[in-house]
């Protein structure tokens, strides 16, 4: 028994980081949908941005490197566009405030476009990419972040791994990418070296600078992989000059020089589409289905384990979290617990991965 | 002297696809924008994409695959969205129609999109962010193709390489990512295998089911790598998916079934962003190159070779080759030449990576 995951029921879980987030002086509304959006991802699997994430989001707010009573405020707006200013508020309530005015945009003129300047990190990215695909409608969204990945060619870090997301409305499920620019993330990559594990293909370099699977030697190294070697280190590139340049907010450069970590000052773009303007529901529905059936027909490499579309897993996951309980790490759990129960103590973060980057 | 490369003036290389072109019954406009463009890719250096593509284009006119008359057709508009069939019509000319519309409709809204579906091969995606970058416009633009590359955890081809372009207008030079979802192209595969080469990194499966850099392996398993993995595979899907629904097109299943090859009937999808709506350009020109000085100052692996972002190479080898002469593949040269000369022969198809697939 001693490898059974500790499971907890998701409204506990909810409910009790909303209370540590209100204990951190967030206010009600702010706490409920941040608590909400963090046990989602929990909930979804993606315990890296859930729970996992809550105690050092309360250790940002103590040091006032997220101000809980941010709004986002209009700061320009011109057709199907708006730009607003995050105010360092919460990033999870600024993202789902701006994808909520892409779709309302797209609503009045078929696509719309939001870019956010000065925000903080918004956790899972594709929680906004499901937002949308709930609503109907295609969203493309990216965020900058400080630097935590050699660009292509370089021996440190000069680039975000700054993720990309794009999501597709489907009423069997909707398609959700969500993909950061490194082939593994810093957590995953802790996550290995806690296990004792190699990883499955090269994630970076040793001090040697040849590719390795060692979690140990990349985070000696400070040599994450891009994803696609030069591919994902021009993409990280090329999507922060976009984010910064529509939104008139920080390069990941300018973030870096600022030494704040996690996103600080951050940039995002939110764009909605709506599927449905020159096809009916019906058609387009039917046409996904049939691209993701075929998919799904090809060939597998295991006979037990046929071909997925992106998010494909993530709603079996749910359903089964939601009748099991959600899966927990019991120390970030009795810590989350000690927060919601007022504790003001020195917040430790315990999340993999966090010995060797800001992120 | 044998190993160095043939070198053919711009304009005559321009002239010569021109004359081609018109060869093969394309109207006087359209054979100079395709004319132009094919030049201008080899001119950046992307021959795969602009003379070599040349004899094939011509073999499609021949079959009826692409109709050198059709023009894209307005289906459906809706605020800041356009809607187009392109009736099989050449690839560039559609492409290029549309990108410059998504502009236009980015200047009256801020944001443009237009969905083309029922087109044909665009060749080198970055013409259209470069055509945007130089008009100011910050763009996003992608195609679906026929299957080329097996799906993650599929051992066939069951989804399109699909293409994702952004690019960014910078006064010093455009930043443009134009980056294909496999690790490499059939075309490059088939280059080193001509070349006696391995790839510098893994690029698909041998027939025994194991990661390899083994050209001829890979193009006997068929079982090309997605760039970074399981995230090239799942791009390269959501890709699709998002193009056939904005554009009420074909996804790659379907053009699957019709196998005709070469994204005969593919969607597009291109996006045109104003800038600056929020900033002066003289602000956003300033971030944009403080981020890159930023890039270009982290340490190199290689002390003579200092980070690029996507595209820097491109300008230094355009003006390489318009003062000495674009670097062409002899044969293929040869043969582009006969077309002009009025040849009308069967057409070989001679360029490199052909052998087994459609692409």
């Amino acid at each position: 028994m001693a490898d059974e995951p500790l499971r907890v029921p998701f409204e506990q879980l909810k409910s009790t980081i909303r209370q540590a987030l209100l204990n951190a002086g967030l206010p009600e509304d702010v706490a409920e949908e941040c608590a909400r959006t963090h046990a989602e991802s929990s909930l979804d699997g993606v315990q890296s941005h859930g729970l996992n994430r809550v105690p050092r989001f309360i250790d940002y707010v103590r040091r006032g490197w997220v101000d809980p009573e941010a709004k986002p405020e209009l700061v320009g707006a011109h057709g199907a566009v708006e730009n607003y200013d995050g105010h360092l508020g919460p990033g999870i309530t600024n993202a789902r405030f701006c994808m909520g005015r892409a779709v309302e945009l797209a609503k009045a003129h078929g696509i719309g476009c939001v870019a956010l300047r000065n925000t903080t990190h918004w956790m899972r990215g594709g929680s906004y990419a499901w937002q949308a695909a709930r609503a109907g409608y295609v969203a493309l969204c990216w965020t900058n972040t400080e630097s935590s990945m050699p660009l292509w060619g370089s021996t440190e870090p000069g680039v975000g791994n700054n993720p990309f997301c794009l999501g597709i409305p489907r009423q069997k499920g909707p398609v959700v990418l969500d993909m950061a620019t490194s082939q593994f993330s810093w957590g995953k990559i802790g996550t290995y070296r806690l296990a004792g594990r190699q990883l499955p293909f090269d994630g970076g370099y040793d001090a040697q600078g040849q590719l390795t699977r060692d979690p140990a030697a990349i985070e000696e190294s400070h040599r994450i992989l891009p994803a696609g070697y030069w591919k994902g280190s021009g993409m990280a590139l090329a999507l922060d000059l976009a984010a910064a340049a529509l939104s008139g907010g920080k390069s990941g450069s300018v973030m870096d020089a600022e030494g704040r970590g996690s996103c600080t000052g951050a940039c995002q773009v939110f764009i909605a589409l709506d599927p449905y303007l020159f096809g009916s529901e019906e058609q387009v529905q039917q046409m996904l289905d049939q691209r993701i059936d075929a998919a799904h027909a090809t060939a597998p490499v295991d006979a037990g384990r046929p071909v997925t579309y992106p998010g494909e897993h993530t709603l079996g996951r749910r359903q089964q979290n939601l009748r099991e309980g959600v899966v927990v790490d019991p120390a970030i759990w009795a810590q989350v617990q000690a927060l919601a129960a007022g504790s003001t103590e020195r917040i430790v973060d315990l999340s993999a991965g966090e010995v060797s980057t800001q992120r």
